[in-house]
C-alpha cells in the first residue's frame, strides 16, 4: 500500500468541527490502505495570538537570543496542540493514531531558529509506525535544532514540513487541503473566468508562489521539485467522501499537454521607487542597492533611462511594499552621498505576471502580452522576465483590466458552462 | 551561591504584565547572586481552554489511548508557552536566560499520562546552566514518560515539579508564588482574626492540604517532607523588592516554638450518605464499600449505630462532594443485594478539622473541640481523627460559627492591632 502524506491548513483546523471535517478525509485514505501521515497547521488564529505575546514580551537583545529560540519554544505551541487533538479525534473514531512533534520524529533542522531550513529526517520510528497501520499526526512547521531546541521553520513552514516527509518517506503524493480547491489560473476573486488548474509543473508553481499566489510557500515548492514530490491542493471544504481533482503539482514530463502560459498572477505587494537625476557614473547604482541588499530590502524590476539632465540618470525599481517606508527613509538618509535629485514613490502600482513552462520553447508571448495591454491603453512602467515568466508593473487600477484582458489573449478563459 | 527554585502559579503569570511582575521577584534572587530555576504553570484559565478542547475532540476508547497521551500533548502546551515568555521577559532585562521542556531536562515520569509521577530527573544540564548563572525558566506539570511522549503530572503539578526540582539540584529552598501571602491558621475569607503561620511542619502542612486548604498541592508537600525540601509560600501580588515573609514549611524540629494546634481547617467538598437499617451481619460493610472503592470513590468517617429496627444498623459515612450522585445511583442499584431500607443523602455538611503537631504530646485537644462546639449547640454528626487532627462533620450553617470558636479556643486569634 502506498504511503500518503496530507496536510492541514490553519482554516481547515480552525475548531474542534473544522478538525472532525479533516478527520473525514484522513479516514477515507487509510480505509483505502494507505499509510497515512497527517501534517497540521496550527489552528486558524493561534500563531497570530502567540506571536502577539512573544511581541508583547518584548525582543531580547541579539546577545542574548540573537536566534529567536524562545519565540520558538513559545510559537510552536499551536501545531502541537492541533495535532493531539486531531489525534484525539481520530482515535474517538476506532482508528489507531498518535501525534508527533517534531522533536520526538527527530526533525532536524539547522540553527536558523524562527525561520529555520530542515537538516535531515530520521523517520525510521515515523514509517515503522505508519506501516503497521497507525496514522501519523504531524505538528508542522518545527523540528529540533543541534541545540536541542525547537525550530520553527517560519510562516507557511507546514506546507515545507509535509514535502519533506513526503520525500523523506518516499510518499506517493502529499496532499495539501486548504481553503481553496486548487490552483487556478488567475485569481478568481478577481476574473470570474479563471479556470481550476488539473497539472501545473513544480517550475511553474514556484513562480506563480512567489509572485503572490498564497496557495503554497515558495520553499515548500522548491522542496518539491528537488525530490520531485508530487503534490496536489485540494479543498477541505469539499465533500469528504467525494473531494474534487484539485490541482496536482507535479513534474513539467508529467503533463502530457503543455499550455504555453499556465496563469496571470497579479501582485499587489508591490511599491516602486523613482530617484531622479542620479549622477551617471560608475558604482553608483551599486551603492544604491549594496544600500538596500543590507537592510535586507529585495529589489526587483530595475529600469534605468537617461535624466533630462546631463550626465546623470533616473533609476526606478520596485520592492516589497511592506519596506516601503523603511527603504524611503534609508534613501533619503544618504540622499547626497547617494548623488540623487529627486525620490518619489508609489504604492499604487500592481505587478502582473504571466507564466508558463511553453515560453522557453514559444516566442511571441511577450510581444501578446504588450500587445494586449497597448490596446487598452494600459502604460507598462517596468519589466522583468524569467525563462518561464514575464512581468510587468502597471497602475494598480488596471489590475482588473488588464488580467481579464491576458487572461483571455492566452486562451485561458473557463469555456461558458463549463464546471 | 545557593541554588534556590521559584515557581509561579497561573494567577502570577495571567498575562505579559503579571509575568513581568513575576520577572522582578527573580531578578532580586538572581542579583543576590543565587542560582535560580524558575518553574511556572500555565497562564490562567489556559489549562482550562486546552482541557475543554480535548474534552471537544471526546475522550477515545481505551483500546485505543486508555493513557491520556494525547491529552498531555495538548495540555502540556501551556506550561510550554508560560516558559518561553518568561525567559524572554528575563532576556530583555539583559539576563541570560532558557526555557527547559521537561523533555528537554530531562524530567522522568512513569507511563500515567494525565497523573504520571516523577521517576527521575537527570538535573545534570539544568544545574551546569544555572551555575554559570543562566536561569532556567522550567515548564511546570509536565516530564517524559519511557514511551518518549510528553506526561503531565495532574492538576497543580507545578507545585510537584518546583520541590522535585529542588530535591534533585539540592537547592537551599522552593519558594511557591502565589495569588496569597502564605498559610493561615484559618481561612481569611471565613474568619478575620485568622493569622498568617511563620514555620509550619510538613506533616501539619499535608494534613492542611489534604483536607482541602488550597495553597499546595498534596503530592508537592509529600515529596517535600520525603527529601526535607524548605518550602516556602509568598505572594507574588506583594512588592517585588520587599516580599512578605510568607510562610516556611519545614521539618518539625526546625520549628522552636511548637503550637498544639496550628489550624483549623473548614472542607466543604464533603457530602454524607447515610443508610438506614442494614441488616447488621458480617461482611455487609464491607460489601457496601467494596462496591464504592472499586468506582474509585474515597470514603470516610464512618459511623454505625444500632438501628430501631432489630438486628439492623444504620451506616453513615462522608465522600467528596462531586462524587455524590454517582455514589447515591450505585448505592440505590444494589439496594437489595447491600440489604438496606433507605438511603439518605446531605449535601449541607461541612467537615471541620483541628491541625497541629503538638497533639501528639498533649492530651485535651479533641475534649475543648467537643466543649466549644456543644457550648455553641453545634451537633457533631462524625468524627475522625489522626495522629495530628481531629476532624468533625457539622451542619453547614455553622461553618462561620464553629471556626471562630475553636480558633479562639486554641489561642490562634490574632492579637489584635498586629500586622
Amino acid at each position: 500500500m502506498a504511503r500518503i502524506v496530507m496536510k492541514f491548513g490553519g482554516t481547515s483546523v480552525a475548531d474542534i468541527a473544522r478538525i472532525r471535517n479533516a478527520a473525514r478525509f484522513v479516514r477515507r485514505e487509510a480505509e483505502a490502505g494507505h499509510s497515512v501521515i497527517v501534517v497540521v497547521s496550527a489552528m486558524a488564529g493561534e500563531t497570530n495570538r502567540l506571536v502577539a505575546l512573544c511581541d508583547e514580551a518584548g525582543r531580547p537583545a541579539p546577545a542574548l537570543d540573537a536566534r529567536g529560540v524562545e519565540y520558538d519554544a513559545v510559537v510552536s505551541s499551536g501545531e502541537q496542540v492541533t495535532s493531539g487533538l486531531l489525534a484525539l479525534v481520530m482515535q474517538n473514531q476506532g482508528f489507531r493514531a498518535r501525534s508527533w512533534q517534531g522533536w520526538q520524529i527527530p526533525l532536524e533542522t539547522d540553527l536558523a531558529h524562527g525561520k529555520a531550513r530542515i537538516a535531515d529526517i530520521k523517520a525510521e520510528a515515523l514509517t515503522e509506525a505508519i506501516d503497521a497501520g497507525e496514522i501519523a499526526v504531524v505538528a508542522g512547521f518545527q523540528g529540533i535544532a543541534p541545540d536541542g531546541r525547537v525550530a520553527t521553520l517560519g510562516r507557511g513552514g507546514s506546507d515545507t514540513t509535509a514535502v519533506a516527509l513526503a520525500a523523506a518517506v518516499g510518499a506517493e503524493r502529499c496532499d495539501i487541503y486548504t481553503d481553496v480547491d486548487g490552483v487556478y489560473t488567475t485569481d478568481p476573486r478577481i476574473h470570474k473566468l479563471a479556470r481550476r488548474i488539473d497539472k501545473i509543473s513544480f517550475e511553474e508553481m514556484l513562480e506563480m508562489a512567489s509572485v503572490g499566489a498564497k496557495v503554497l510557500q515558495t520553499r515548500s515548492v522548491e522542496l518539491a521539485m528537488a525530490y520531485k514530490v508530487r503534490v496536489r491542493v485540494l479543498s477541505s471544504f469539499d465533500a469528504p467522501d467525494a473531494p474534487g481533482p484539485g490541482t496536482l503539482i507535479c513534474d513539467e514530463e508529467e503533463i502530457v499537454e503543455k499550455k504555453i502560459v499556465s496563469g496571470i498572477t497579479p501582485s499587489h505587494d508591490e511599491a516602486k521607487i523613482s530617484l531622479l537625476a542620479v549622477q551617471d557614473e560608475p558604482g553608483r547604482a551599486a551603492r544604491i542597492f549594496t544600500l538596500l541588499a543590507d537592510a535586507n530590502i529585495n529589489v526587483d524590476m530595475i529600469v534605468q533611462s537617461p535624466s533630462r539632465a546631463p550626465g546623470r540618470a533616473n533609476i526606478s525599481f520596485t520592492i516589497p511594499e511592506a519596506d516601503l517606508d523603511r527603504a524611503v527613509t534609508l534613501l533619503n538618509d544618504a540622499k547626497e552621498s547617494l548623488g540623487f535629485s529627486m525620490l518619489q514613490s508609489d504604492r499604487n502600482v500592481v505587478k502582473v505576471s504571466v507564466i508558463g513552462v511553453g515560453m522557453k520553447s514559444h516566442a511571441g508571448v511577450a510581444a501578446t502580452m504588450f500587445k494586449t495591454l497597448a490596446e487598452r491603453g494600459i502604460n507598462i512602467q517596468n519589466i522583468s522576465t524569467s525563462e518561464i515568466k514575464i512581468s510587468v508593473l502597471i497602475d494598480a487600477q488596471y489590475t482588473e483590466l488588464a488580467v481579464r484582458a491576458l487572461h483571455q489573449a492566452y486562451g485561458l478563459d473557463r469555456i461558458s458552462g463549463a464546471a
